[in-house]
């Protein structure tokens, strides 16, 4: 066995060609074993197997330095970079992130867990390489759907100029997470077809020399066109075509389910764990769209290259037509789009995680706020529960969105009341609105819901009680029924559990009759404290007498915790929360 | 006289050839007038006279919807849209924003002020046109570098997808606000030196079709080419070739000078009022970066599409030559290639205006933060006192950067302060490093300087007393001497006056000490209050029995405002924050 040998890309460098191919099979060998068990980006990777061992062989990491856009496709390159043990190993499987890593090899040059950066980032290392008198190869990894982002537009653009070495692969599979959307994708395909020779060539006429690789699955193919740009005095493109997927039947046939990918059984391709049984809030907005669609044409889904975050599966796309579209990995364009169709009479609904939203800032404030236009956001996952990997953090929508004026952020804690909110901001033509979707696994609300929301920011009083009010948001709404709960069973409290519902404003009437038989507020809020919902209630109490704790994160980047250590540490448990408030409160 | 009887486009496409081109002359006289004595967009505007002539002539606006990128270049079409009192009587000037606003006229539909926006917005407008079964014309006008800007790929992606009627005319004047950089900007001058013809064409390899108009400050060939795409049932790009400053010598000489003008006196067209004498911070910025630079050539310094934020005139520019990049309009790729930059051994420091660097949240967290890279980013005009357009609001930095962690944002009072801390971050290799340059006149400091601020979140106590302390950060420290002044004067009492220099953190000892002596801690920051500064320290006193008063912004869009008048809504004059005080604290 090859792979076991292999310690550092020298060791790359010794094989033949049949060794390299051998080793290549080796590495589709293991990855298949440890994702099949382990779960993990698996498309991009079986992809990238002979790119990544030609880049290896060609160039000389960690002086040449290679940057992989979104790095999910990295895990050849870890294998290859003295990190085959977590590929080789169950018990070493976790010893390595999901993403490159400085702090795991010096072959790693950047943490990148969005797309469309490398190219930006690779040319800022290239810029840094030329003021300090460098001369290593600089290359930039680019694809799969993450040549439709802005960023990676601005980077070519920008590259084209640089004047000094820039290799960019553009790993063309054909696919971004789901189908490629878009007219670059159209241009890419006449490359294909043309063996990168037809006049119309997208790169070409962004100032940018090109290559072509017919076959990118083919080490030879590719050495020989990594060799031939190696220590090249200006910025090219290699454009590979790949297979996503490449090498495993099920994958290859079903690109956009192998994408990424929970444990599964080898032989059938069927998921270990079957997540499919219980209700979810994608499948319930899913559902609910395609009746609104079918009612209304005016009604328009909109992804940014994750259509199943919220619930659309490919048969749910191909039933909504043209009332559902998939603008590619393209957050600020959807967020734009949303507010020019709900400028025209549409009524668009645009659903996204709450760690790529904040690709569109600008947008949110610009296009769709200053606008106060009525288009809906969905923000899925926004929680500290939600994803853990540091590029992915779920918890920074709230202080994000919440301080744009204008727009109305709603958090339902259950499904009944995500779904008349839902109801409601479709219906309303006032504002922008944005709802964070339940990250809780469904649950019937105890009581009944409004069906009006337009009355802003008047909080719901679940249960008045004294002493102690908590304010409960969203999907921190079962933990304030959880500590309300301890607090009468430890100390005979019967405290206030309120629903803020909206994240946007403070209850001010409600705060100032909270002053009368209330010595504490509590609030809890399942993201980021800093510039957050509680501490907009603190504010408001800053010159009374009455005290307040606000519950939610700490400002800090952490990378693949455990939940459940993440809330003790925040002292978010219904214990701790208890204990605090007993001793300020008798 | 032709304008005067312009009420509506219906009166534009009574005129012939002959007499639009009068009126274009009548126009520009107007613009003239109203720029030289009012200031304003100008060689925009007049390099897209004929143009916006010319889609009133062939287009039927409102039913066609025509949306202007940045729309700076908008003000001829608000004189065709029955607005021309506004340019015609100077006592009228005002009437109108500088940028088009569905408040004013039907003839608006967006109120848009960063660029890039326009072929997202107006593909939002095809598509509700779409599902609702209208018939109109969509035309997006973009242009004077706003292509560069990664939302305006993003739309033109989506763009050529959407296979319905999608105008989308490039203006291109061969400017963005200084010179255009990037190779896209390369293709665009290929274009018309082979009349619209030459093989390789950004736009069709985009999948857009194109067409070129060689003379685009010419009426009868705008409108015979606009004729010609009327109603066309796909998107498709009319590149016009345009004179920025089109009509006005010295403003085709000096294009970048002319693009945003004070007051100017029309036959020698010299500012009427010389800002250039006092020392100002951009100036300051410049010259030390500059010595930087000679000193250190791992120095770079970056812009996006703005170099005189920072100073650098386009001699600066050329003295600084390969350690200055301006990376055009694309704030997401300079953030990021600032990251890149300091990862590989060089010196990056971007200078970019607090509206702007909104457009770079992602890249803030991902690229920058995240990697912990030590770039440094000079924010520039955060305060409210900064622009006072709804589109250039100045004052969401600080809730924007400072809920990000890893980044240390710093708010010098005073110049030597800021010079302190510009030199620390250049020379720290632990942190990403932003500074909030004081938006005020220049001023010394009173005391000496720190010159190490790597440990962070220590306050600097300027005056130690008691009872109330208050805590003024940056460009708002000046109001916090005059508010301990007068609280020294009307109430006797000696109040501790600190100056916070770090917006990122708490400093908690501090804190703690003041519990002693102190019932109130007043916050003072010159931005909005949701998200901010003053906030964490309010809840950090949550469970005490400190009081604590916020001074800032409401958070909402306010347009045209006096800047007098805002501060005194928001109670933030001296007097108004005194009497509460004195309120709280006898």
């Amino acid at each position: 066995m090859y792979l076991e040998n292999i310690n550092s890309p020298a060791d790359v460098k010794k094989l033949s060609y049949k060794e390299l191919n051998d080793l290549g099979s080796e590495i589709r060998t293991s990855l298949l074993q440890k994702l099949s068990e382990h779960g993990g980006h698996f498309g991009p990777n079986f992809g990238m197997v002979e790119a990544t061992i030609a880049l290896h062989y060609v160039f000389n990491s960690p002086k040449d330095k290679i940057v992989f856009d979104v790095s999910h496709q990295s895990y050849v390159h870890k294998m290859l970079t003295g990190r085959k043990d977590a590929f080789l190993y169950p018990e070493r499987y976790d010893d390595v992130s999901g993403y490159t890593e400085p702090q795991e090899s010096e072959h790693d040059f950047f943490v990148i867990g969005h797309t469309s950066t490398s190219v930006s980032l690779a040319s800022g290392l290239a810029k840094g390489r030329d003021l300090t008198g460098g001369d290593e190869n600089i290359i930039a990894v680019i694809g799969d759907g993450s040549l439709s982002g802005g960023e990676a537009f601005e980077g070519l653009d920008y590259a084209a100029e640089l004047g000094t070495n820039l290799i960019i692969i553009v790993n063309d599979n054909q696919m971004s997470i789901a189908e490629n959307h878009g007219g670059l994708y159209r241009n890419l395909q006449e490359l294909r077809e043309s063996n990168g020779e037809c006049e119309c060539n997208f790169f070409k006429a962004m100032g940018l020399d090109y290559t072509y690789v017919a076959d990118g699955n083919n080490i030879e193919a590719l050495v020989a066109a990594f060799s031939t740009v190696k220590d090249i005095q200006h910025p090219v493109v290699v454009h590979i075509n790949t297979v996503k997927g490449k090498g495993y039947k099920p994958a290859e046939l079903d690109k956009e389910a192998y994408h990424w990918r929970t444990p599964f059984d080898v032989e059938t391709g069927k998921p270990k764990v079957d997540y499919g049984n219980g209700e979810n809030y994608a499948d319930i907005t899913a559902r609910y769209l395609l009746k609104k669609m079918r009612e209304d044409r005016r009604v328009v889904g909109i992804t940014s290259g994750t259509p199943t975050v919220m619930g659309f599966t490919p048969e749910r796309r191909k039933e909504a037509g043209k009332q559902f579209v998939d603008v590619g990995i393209a957050e600020e364009h959807a967020v734009a789009l949303a507010s020019g169709i709900a400028a025209n009479g549409g009524k668009p609904v645009y659903g996204v995680y709450s760690t790529f939203i904040q690709r569109a800032y600008d947008q949110l404030s610009q296009d769709l706020c200053i606008n106060n236009n009525p288009a809906v956001l969905l923000v899925f996952w926004g929680s500290l529960s939600a994803m853990n990997d540091v590029t992915h953090l779920c918890f920074f929508d709230i202080p994000l969105i919440s301080n744009i004026p204008n727009i109305v952020y709603l958090a339902p804690t259950c499904k009944e009341e995500y779904l008349a909110m839902l109801e409601w901001s479709m219906r309303q033509n006032e504002h922008p609105v944005a709802i964070r979707v339940p990250a809780t696994e469904v649950t019937g609300c105890h009581e009944t819901v409004d069906t009006d929301y337009s009355e802003l920011n008047r909080y719901k009083v679940v249960r008045r009680g004294s002493k102690v009010a908590v304010v409960a948001l969203g999907s921190f709404f079962g933990l304030g029924e959880s500590v309300t709960a301890m607090l009468k069973e430890k100390a005979d409290i019967d405290a206030t559990l309120i629903n803020p519902r909206y994240i946007t404003g403070v209850d001010e009437p409600l705060m100032e009759e909270l002053k009368a038989g209330h010595q504490l507020v509590v609030t809890l809020e399942d993201g980021v404290l800093d510039g957050g919902f509680g501490e907009k209630i603190t504010r408001y109490y800053g010159a009374a007498d009455m005290k307040v704790l606000n519950y939610g994160a700490r400002k800090e980047f952490t990378d693949r915790f455990d939940v459940q250590e993440l809330l003790r540490a925040n002292r978010l448990t219904d214990e701790q929360i208890v204990e605090d408030i007993l001793s300020i409160v008798h």
